[in-house]
């Protein structure tokens, strides 16, 4: 493989993974005060659009990452909802 | 353009653009309570990989954006580590 798609790889697997800790923190501790409606509203609507344009161009990776990070924005934007 | 492309470029925009409602809102309130260091420490340095890959596969949207969401996410981790 070569460095440019290890760096590639490395930052899929950074962006992605990162959500799962705010997920994890945001159903524990329910404060969500410090975060932004908007951020969680347009993002989980980005992802979810990157779901879609990876299931198009058949870009199989970029529908993986974005299916997971769908499922943690989307966690977090419903507790965002529930206990603003 | 193709469909599959205007898909794309909105999904990129809005992962992109996201992250500055979030950076404002850091910044006006300094609260962070609610925001995950882990998430932010793991996301900028996710989005610096993005934008090394860019650079080195010569994937200008990717870098552009990254460049970008590096700005926002960093400024909201510097908020993080200096007002938790």
């Amino acid at each position: 493989m070569k460095l440019t798609d290890i760096i590639g790889y490395l930052a899929a697997f950074g962006t992605t993974i990162s959500f799962l800790p705010q997920a994890v923190k945001t159903i524990q501790t329910k404060n969500t005060e410090g975060i932004s409606l908007a951020m969680y509203a347009i993002f989980t609507l980005g992802t979810l659009l990157w779901l879609i344009y990876g299931i198009m161009s058949a870009s199989w990776p970029v529908a993986a990452a974005n299916a997971v990070t769908f499922i943690f924005a989307s966690t977090i934007l419903i507790y965002k909802v529930r206990y603003k």
